[in-house]
């Protein structure tokens, strides 16, 4: 089975690749472009293929963006970058790839697969290899499961390249992380080449498929007038994200931000409404490209690897790091993502304490007071 | 014509290269040390090819050490890193090293490529492309005569490469940089692969046998108690380093330094000695990895890519930037370099304009005031 992508499914789905990018992932309204100008200068028919399509020797080279997400709403792509990544590697390797796959389905990364597959005329598988937005390249279902990261390659508007083969796929993250910050903070990578067995064997499957309707659900709630985030809900407990639940609703009024390091890092503060303001509780968030975790009063909510969106109260719009601002309304929305995500492998790696928090991840039921 | 080099040369070697690192380059002795360790692991001997030896139509891939020279004193080489990245090089090129190539007469990265020569049992040529030590690799004649620098390739002691190809030879320097930073601040590089014929027309000739000359006549004067200054003075006018002078004698009073941006950076401040201290004058040095300019009360005395060079005042012995200290005594001697390294063309890339002084270079006879 597969699924055809016209240009009228983009904001859908760029609005879901907003929402399991959890605040990062990069602007996926770029990645909406960059497929929109492709679809229409090759006048190709954009397929996604179900993973369970994939024949078990075909060659997958997975492609991104990698970066700041505020870098890539300065730094637009010239549009080819991830495809001669991609290309590179398969010189390196000699041989071609089959298809291309997200690394991440969140934000502008559940597009650049898009771009890659219209521009080389290749098929591009419905997972990815994290379910969701993450900062790091080893942040990846791929390298969770024994996948070498490298030979991977780093790309940029210049066609500059750089082929990165690495002991560890940490070293991997640390060298193509410094060529990308060298690159202007945010270029464009190929990496974690596999074979269809174990592509899948080590991805997460559908959730390309899973953004298309996260978005196609928001929209059809509001042209609807249905509360959006109930709809949204519903929707998403027919997947395996879920459940899912608002746990705050207020006015931001902190956000501190600065790009270092190549991350976009920092902390949103959101304020509880329509209480007096000595008494309203404050809900804290903090980002590394994509938000970890959100506290009030010492009390964690969520913390990663669950999704913790920042949805505008009214629309239910997903708002990204890059975006947000003193003054919009908003409500958080917590969501349990897939036990492919949850094991003991991967909470090693993506889980609270990875990320320097000194608690355990708890699964979201049960373990997370809902405010509504 | 070659020349042969044995164990016992080394120490000359390595104290003519430090002359000629002006500053900078990297301590020679940790390269005398892997020198010695491949002569007796491999049991070649190791002979000096001239570059009008070389075949028009070999290869010859030029290696170095790429870093500050402060890291490279603290995170000391596995020894076959080089040779690693010039065997990567052949692989991408598809085609076998005929010999190595120092980028560099000074410091270590005179000593790099015999280790590799050693190590890979391929001749090494007695030619460079700096003909001193220089902070960046496009400060390189290989460059200033229009060869690219790359593809190149970058290696640490886990074998971690990175094959860097670039639109132009600074974004090489820039990513290759970033790729060095993330490795520890040092690595290892094989770059500009060039055939014999082209290495005759950039090369700068002879500099890694001059290293030694320099070397020897500094200790051939302390064993026969001549005056190591004057006889070394004498030792370059033999050669295309010259004029050559002493321009201040002092005591050491400040060293500022910082490993910063992949490089060392900082100034020296030498106060004379034997003069009421409040009408003595001070020598300020100003260097990036190498020594850049010498001022005094707002006077230049010398500047790239003219040799500024601390010496010991007693032995006449090269201090390196990382080892000088405060009370050290010392003698500052300039020297002029080979045609080659004066053109305009060169002095577009390594004059004292690259550098950010406001002034142009003068040649250093007639310019420069002697002291001495």
């Amino acid at each position: 089975m597969s699924l055809r992508i016209t240009a009228a499914d983009l904001p859908d789905l760029a609005r879901g690749a907003a929402f399991l990018g959890t605040g990062g992932g990069g602007n996926p309204y770029v990645g909406q472009l960059m497929v929109k100008l492709a679809m229409s200068e090759t006048g190709r028919d954009l397929v996604l293929m179900d993973l369970a399509d994939l024949p078990d020797d075909a060659l997958v080279i997975p492609t991104a963006m990698m970066g700041a997400p505020t870098c890539i709403v300065e730094k637009l792509p010239q549009g080819m970058e991830a495809a001669w990544s991609l290309r590179r590697l398969e010189k390196h390797l000699g041989k071609k790839a089959y298809a291309t796959m997200p690394i991440e389905a969140g934000g502008v990364n559940s597009m650049i697969p898009l771009v890659v597959a219209l521009r080389l005329d290749i098929p591009v598988i419905d997972a990815d290899g994290m379910g969701r937005a993450f900062p790091e390249l080893f942040h990846e279902t791929f390298h969770i499961y024994g996948v070498p990261g490298t030979p991977m390659v780093v790309t940029n508007d210049h066609r500059d390249q750089s082929v990165i083969e690495t002991h560890d796929n940490y070293m991997a993250e640390w060298l193509a992380r410094g060529v990308t910050i060298r690159m202007g903070g945010v270029a464009y990578i190929a990496e974690y080449p596999m074979d269809g067995v174990t592509a899948k064997r080590v991805s997460i499957a559908g959730t390309i498929s899973i953004c298309l309707r996260v978005g196609r659900a928001i929209r059809f709630a509001r042209e609807n007038h249905l509360d959006p985030f109930a709809h949204l809900i519903t929707t998403l407990s027919e997947t395996a994200y879920s459940p899912a639940k608002v746990i705050f609703t207020g006015k931001i009024t902190g956000v501190f931000r600065r790009t270092t390091d190549g991350f976009a890092k920092g902390q949103i503060e959101v304020r509880e409404l329509g209480v007096p303001q000595t008494s309203a509780r404050v809900l804290e968030i903090e980002f590394q490209n994509e938000n970890l975790i959100a506290r009030t009063q010492g009390t964690t909510l969520a913390v990663v690897p669950d999704l913790i969106c920042i949805l505008d109260s009214e629309t239910a719009e997903p708002i990204t790091t890059e975006d947000l601002r003193y003054g919009q309304r908003v409500r958080v929305m917590v969501v349990s993502v897939p036990p492919i995500m949850r094991t003991k492998a991967a909470l090693a790696v993506w889980g609270p304490r990875h990320f320097g928090f000194d608690i355990d991840y708890a699964p979201l039921d049960g373990a997370v007071p809902a405010t509504e």
